[in-house]
């Protein structure tokens, strides 16, 4: 495994890996990697012949608000954990060779980015299309995957391949939870004991929506209602939103059907956490 | 020669080319060729193995109100000239197979796109920047060529590809001029005889501000102010604007020197020309 930081040495390694007919499978992260980035890579590795990781906390997908100074690194760590995977190369550029002064490019989603996530975090998603349009440039993929946890992420970024003809194909990773049902993210780390148990209540309430939805119920706003309900009975919870969507429009559904993804971001202390599932109506 | 009209098609024959260690050589055009945009077909020619010229009227950089619809077309003439040049494929897609509804991406340059004719033509760079964005993943180039007619183009597309990281040389080619002056363009059709007698005056003046320059001259607006006088002495012109500026920053400047750029937009009838001259003050 070898450690990629220079953009043109990247670039040119992937070229010369794409010109021996070798495949590429590409794992996009922030880093301090955990199971869910693990299977992402686990998902990936039998697929391509080299097997590319970056790590990038990527500025521009944080408002100045948020989390980007405190966001948790641990290069040593997640280098150990790749060479576990087998990865190939792990790209981890620094930000001043990623943004060089004066930047001014930006590659933008419309109408899918201005709801759910995209509708609290403005210009969230703008940061995210901008640096996987650059990594894309950067690593020259054939395959790239991205976890479903963030759905909204994945649902605007396979919007952008198919518009702007990027010839990459992209997968999906399941969601990765702990043994309590709590989805993992790095973000976890910020929570106290007492909200990591409160947190659990996140998953328990769209379980509970997926059996309601199971046993019959088609109405989104009776579901809605009853998560949020169920997660405003704790105490240190605050909901950012609770939506019952289409998973492609993101448009939200006032009858549930098989394409419909109940998607929430609650906050747990300043903690904002994220999750959703897929409905099922066919079994 | 051949020519594609399938994006996948094209992609793979360029994917092929590119794994045979063929480099890939890209003039994109709108059609209607004329000398300007043979002369960088024949920059272009020798420094790659596959040439490839694009024939596309790019919708999104056109407003409502502009001229999408009367903008000339004639494959069959741009094909022999292309044959003539000894280009290998023609991509000529068509609208809809380039912007599917619903279409929402799209790639912006901010600030440099703000000026001169990205201020009187809203949004027409962000079309350009995102069709030139989806022709470099179409057709994969090494080396593409743009002509410095559209000179603020030429910039903004440079500080696209650095911005995004696209691994493509960019080159520009120099204006082509009728043995009048007047810049090669396909909108010259548009002119009436007697407009396109007034129309010399453009470039007239733009040479006489050089020599001005050349003279000594380093007050811009002393340049600017001759320049408008003496094209609206011309009864059917009305200029846009006529703009001294930075040839990176696309800044207004105040002193004249070697980086600087005369650039306009002038209305000749309803027909809307634009030209440009570099200023040397060194020799």
């Amino acid at each position: 495994m070898i450690t990629i930081r220079e953009i043109k040495q990247m670039q040119a390694t992937s070229e010369k890996y794409r010109s021996e007919g070798k495949k590429i499978g590409f794992v996009p992260t922030m880093g301090f990697l955990h199971e869910g980035h693990l299977s992402l890579i686990r998902q990936m590795r039998p697929l391509c012949d080299i097997l590319v990781v970056s790590i990038f906390v990527n500025p521009t997908q944080f408002a100045p608000s948020e989390d980007l100074e405190q966001y948790p690194r641990d290069f040593e760590r997640d280098e150990k954990l790749c060479r576990n995977e087998n990865v190939d190369i792990i790209f981890y550029p620094d930000s001043g060779q990623m943004y060089p002064a004066p930047y001014a490019t930006y590659v933008h989603v419309e109408n899918l980015t201005d709801t759910l996530c995209g509708a609290s975090r403005p210009g969230h998603f703008r940061g995210v299309t901008t640096i996987v349009t650059k990594l894309f440039h950067i690593v020259k993929p054939h395959l790239a995957i991205f976890g479903e946890k963030d759905f909204q992420q994945a649902v605007v970024l396979k919007k952008m391949v198919v518009d702007l003809n990027f010839d990459v194909k992209i997968m999906t990773g399941p969601i990765i939870r702990e043994e309590d049902g709590l989805a993992m993210s790095s973000r976890n780390k910020y929570l106290t004991a007492n909200q990591r148990r409160q947190a659990t209540i996140i998953y328990q309430s769209l379980q509970k929506a997926q059996e309601m939805v199971k046993a019959g119920e088609r109405n989104s706003e009776v579901i809605r209602k009853y998560i949020i309900d169920n997660i405003n009975r704790i105490p240190e919870t605050k909901i950012d939103y609770v939506a019952v969507v289409n998973e492609t429009t993101l448009k939200p559904v006032v009858q549930i059907d098989h394409h419909s993804v109940i998607a929430l971001a609650v906050y747990i202390g300043s903690t904002r956490l994220i999750d959703n599932v897929r409905l099922n109506t066919i079994r």
